[in-house]
């Protein structure tokens, strides 16, 4: 039976599977071969679009000519993702091997669109670069009273939870689902790292909640995960530790993993923040994270379960005045004296860069540094740093810079992509309509890290939008990461953020803090020393080549200048200019070009629909207002630190 | 029937009043003469007394002899809060033509001790200089998602409510009554002026409520005010408007009014914050603030009572960019025009500086420049800016500075004085125990503000502790305010705390805000030029004189500098010392004095109590740490703006 294509509810935004997008697919002839849920999927999908544009779909022997065949080749239980692609004679033909290669292959045609169906193409093979594309949802199921529903959620509620309760939306959830797999993510962990009472009890008793979940998201190929305690075995299980060595906690572990599997038996496995920002972990028991990791991996692995193990541990109650410290070392130091510990299913998931999702960072070096452990690369789709879905800000050339810097590596790359979700239960699903593309980009690079983020976007573009305002929204969006950086913290230096929620500027807000995260500007310059010739040594821990450019402020590339030097005032960039006029260049320049993306879109009227121009027009006016802010207090404060004129006089508060 | 004096609860501290100095009376052949509640009160009390030490209390023609005569000379519908008292002969005589007079003389006489029963004294008359001694309680019904039970209280929950709900412990609500009326006391709002949802319906269906607190509070002589929104009329009264001048509007009022006066005979009248931070007020209607307060007034004046009108009106959405705007100069600005406008009942409740409850600020202009309006000046108890309860700040000298500065001043002076309240459910009342210390001084300068604040802290040093610590605990709270200020703000600058809590520095954190609430330092100089001939002008709203003084930086006292001037980090201040040199100085001064001052507290162990010594020795381990905080990040931030170094050569990050 063809399972129906899930309805979206009333006024929710189709993202980038508007039924337009199904024409080519729905006006034509489409045979599809083989057995099993994911293609009972794949012909609901088809046959839906053929109910709505006239075309016909048939199954398995059934007499052509088709325009279209899409098979899968084996019994199904094959676990490959990949999907054959040719086009001759008239006809295109997807063959797979495993159901969820037929899906992919299904959702390349409807990417594909008209050009899917005219031509020749050669066989090729698609298969995504890395096995794991997993989006990690900050959700709460309880509101927690400082974080709200959603940790740094920007769009509105939650998919999966309400106010202590699992909302049982299950067909909004199957819409997601379909999102996603349009754009090659194939895994989903339903709640926040930082796991609270509530949310707890996810694994125990409240498992037939996620189960549900796990059901909706299973027919578009993806699988789910949960975020749980280190503590579990002492809060929800009654013993009086969590020690990984302890057999009694081991035991428990393994019963609580039997018991997930019979409710989800997909189940994808624990995402785990442990000794972390104040959650638990191994260390209060003078064990390992290897120790910790392996405990849960080996609870998991009899069912294909994996753990991913978050290596954001770092000493988070610093004195400011100690100068010794420097977070960015953090997950370097704690971790790579454990590289080769972990087990197979123990993934170690690194941000991208050592501190937090700052607009600008280098590559973690730890990514590079762990040969032996499965690694998973963490990026944040919510925007919490970048404009928090107020601002238009693509990541897509971001990630792409840190996946192609990964790529170029000598030492091991990663096997897994994650990102932090921004999605919730507002009506464009991610608050600001523009950061879809966020989402959809974060999926295509995880299945090609090495993929052209510009052609992504002109794909998301297309399927979301169609063709009429492409250009206008390449111009607002192309360069939009690059516009926020400029008018936000400069040169690498990061977190002049207001403390807390961290949306808008605060250039002392983290400096006296305890959080490890400062800048140290003073009259005569600004900037972090995290060389090994004076300062916190963290430069040392990239590979040679990269560690000798990091070093020296003279090869230290400008957009991470502040990041590894402190420089004076006066310092001469690359680009020529000093690092004063640096500051207020961009700052000015950062928010002309903002007003410009406004202009732009405010002529996108009549080519885009109504709801969306109105929601984005009415963010561009929080976001140029947030933007002439962030320019005011950064040129301010830098002016009346250094006493360093503009040199084209310009307003300075 | 003698009323029984209130039970403290288990645990609960007995600040000023402990069974101890009630001895001299208890041990003493007391009569007392009249007849009415508050002479009850009074016999309940000697009686309760001479039950504990041996003593004998006698009514109206019993014969002698006394040591102590108590009589109320009239009926006791005297209104007068004043007493006549001499000794000769061997027996002390207090005498009053007003029931309250009386208690407020037999408190007198417990404030004596034995100096009341020696030798002679000749007759002499005692009165409150000021009518209205007023204590507003900010505290909520409903725990508010931000503020919480109490808004800035910082001595657990609330007295009179809790969790949407009134606590119904009256006998706590008694004893505190008589810990009010033993130090002069005769007024108490019981909400916040900030009116929530809840909270505003006490003025209607839940009045009940507040009656069971008047009953509590009444039998010591004090009358109860409320809080109530100005949009009353539309949130409980289904009206669409809430105009002043509105018929219906002022129907409505004296309809509610008459229902309050029911349940509440001696109702004290309304405690209105209008057009402030978001409160709702006249002006939404175009009338002025005279027009609001007048209209309440009228609907409380056949009843006696009066409208608390506060003048904390300013623009809380100010742009930091915007030099023109002061809000120093709000209050005036606002209110000045108005004089003459207001009805005799209705009173202007001023704030003793332009700001808010800062360590220091200059008093407000506004205070003298209101010749035809009824004035409360409003202190804070409660120590939102100063220590929070957690720092020992005994605020004594500086309410003392601000009431002999209006003392001196030739404008007419003000009739009342109101202090926000510092006391919540805490055992100690006060959270830090020697709090109480500002509670009690409140009440005694309310009660003659030209007293000595250091006999006042001696009285209540003497009738909470006895005379042993005596010396230590001035040692300890004497300067302590001044302490407090050295080591936080300096020179009058104010607000370089963290936003939303106030506790702890944060020297920038209100520098780039809507709050009107900027230093102005750049790396040359720091303070804010409010003179009339560079600055705002603020300078000019004062008399003559003091505006003369203030003008200049050359005359202006240097505790006040920074308010009123932006100088040079090298502009020598009148000690000889320079502002930067200032600055460092006074940080570790600060710092080195509160560490003596925890020494001191040390030292006193055997002569406090366990539990007072243990909270105090406790919250002394807080300060120090926070004190160290403040005079780490003031230096830092000055050392790196100003790039002076300290003369002394001492570490600064």
């Amino acid at each position: 039976m063809p399972r129906p294509v899930p309805v979206l509810p009333e006024g929710v935004d189709p993202a980038w599977l508007p039924v337009r997008a199904f024409r080519p697919i729905g006006t034509r002839r489409t045979l599809i071969r083989g057995s099993g849920p994911l293609v009972e999927t794949v012909h609901g999908e088809v046959a839906e679009a053929c109910a709505r544009f006239g075309g016909r779909v048939e199954r398995d022997a059934a007499p052509g000519p088709f325009d279209l065949v899409l098979e899968l080749t084996g019994s199904g239980d094959d676990s490959s993702e990949a999907f054959g692609y040719e086009r001759g004679r008239g006809c295109t033909t997807v063959t797979a091997t495993g159901a969820r290669g037929l899906l992919y292959g299904f959702f390349h045609v409807v990417r594909l669109g008209e050009a899917a169906f005219v031509g020749e193409a050669q066989q090729a093979l698609h298969e995504p670069a890395l096995a794991l594309r997993m989006l990690d949802h900050w959700d709460n199921v309880a509101v927690h009273p400082v974080m709200g529903q959603v940790e740094r959620g920007y769009a509105g509620g939650s998919l999966f939870w309400a106010a202590g309760r699992a909302r049982g939306e299950l067909e909004r959830v199957r819409a997601y689902g379909r999102l996603l797999a349009a754009c090659g993510i194939n895994a989903v962990a339903v709640n926040n790292v930082n796991v609270h009472e509530v949310e707890a009890r996810l694994l125990t008793d409240r498992i037939g909640e996620v189960a549900d979940i796990a059901g909706a998201l299973r027919p578009y190929g993806i699988r789910t995960h949960l975020s749980v305690t280190f503590a579990a075995p002492i809060v929800l299980g009654g013993l009086e530790t969590a020690d990984p060595l302890d057999g009694r906690v081991r035991e428990w572990w393994a019963g609580a993993v039997a018991r997930v599997h019979e409710a989800i038996p997909d189940f994808g496995g624990f995402v785990v923040k442990a000794d972390s920002e104040g959650q638990p972990g191994p260390f209060a028991y003078g064990r390992t994270h290897a120790d910790g990791a392996n405990m849960l991996a080996a609870a998991l692995e009899p069912y294909g379960g994996t753990v991913h193990w978050r290596a954001f541990v770092y000493d988070h109650r610093q004195d400011w005045r100690d100068r010794t410290t420097d977070r960015a070392r953090a997950a370097y130091d704690h971790f790579v004296p454990l590289d080769g510990e972990f087990a197979a299913n123990a993934v170690l998931q690194v941000k991208h860069g050592p501190m937090d999702f700052q607009v600008r960072e280098p590559v973690s070096p730890l990514i590079s540094a762990m040969s032996h452990t499965t690694l998973a690369v963490e990026l944040q789709a919510t925007q919490e740093y970048t404009g928090q879905q107020r601002h238009v800000c693509w990541l897509g050339p971001m990630w792409s810079e840190v996946l192609r810097f990964l790529g170029d590596q000598e030492g091991p790359a990663f096997e897994e992509l994650v990102a932090v979700s921004n999605v919730g239960d507002d009506p464009f699903w991610t608050g600001h309509p523009l950061a879809q593309a966020n989402l959809y980009t974060f999926g295509r690079l995880a299945w090609q890290p090495d993929a052209d983020p510009g052609g992504i976007l002109d794909e998301w573009i297309r399927l979301s939008f169609g063709t009429g305002p492409a250009a206008g929204l390449h111009a607002v969006l192309d360069g939009s990461w690059r516009t926020y950086e400029k008018y936000t913290a400069p040169l690498g230096v990061g977190f002049m953020v207001q403390p807390g929620h961290h949306y808008g500027p605060s250039v002392d807000g983290y400096e006296y803090s305890p959080w490890g995260t400062y800048h140290f500007a003073d009259r005569d310059g600004v900037g972090v020393d995290r060389s090994v010739a004076s300062g916190t040594g963290y430069a040392g821990q990239y590979a040679k080549a990269w560690a000798e450019v990091y070093e020296s402020a003279e090869s230290c590339p400008d957009e991470l200048l502040l990041f590894f030097h402190h420089v004076p005032y006066g310092h001469v960039l690359k680009s020529g200019r000093t690092v004063i006029q640096h500051i207020y260049d961009t700052h000015f320049e950062g928010v002309a070009e903002a007003e410009a993306a406004a202009r732009v879109w405010e002529s996108l009227a009549g080519l885009v629909t109504p709801a969306r121009h109105a929601r984005v027009a009415e963010l561009f006016e929080e976001q140029l207002r947030s933007a002439r802010e962030w320019r005011d207090q950064i040129n301010s404060y830098f002016l009346r630190k250094s006493g360093v004129p503009d040199a084209e006089g310009r307003v300075i508060y």
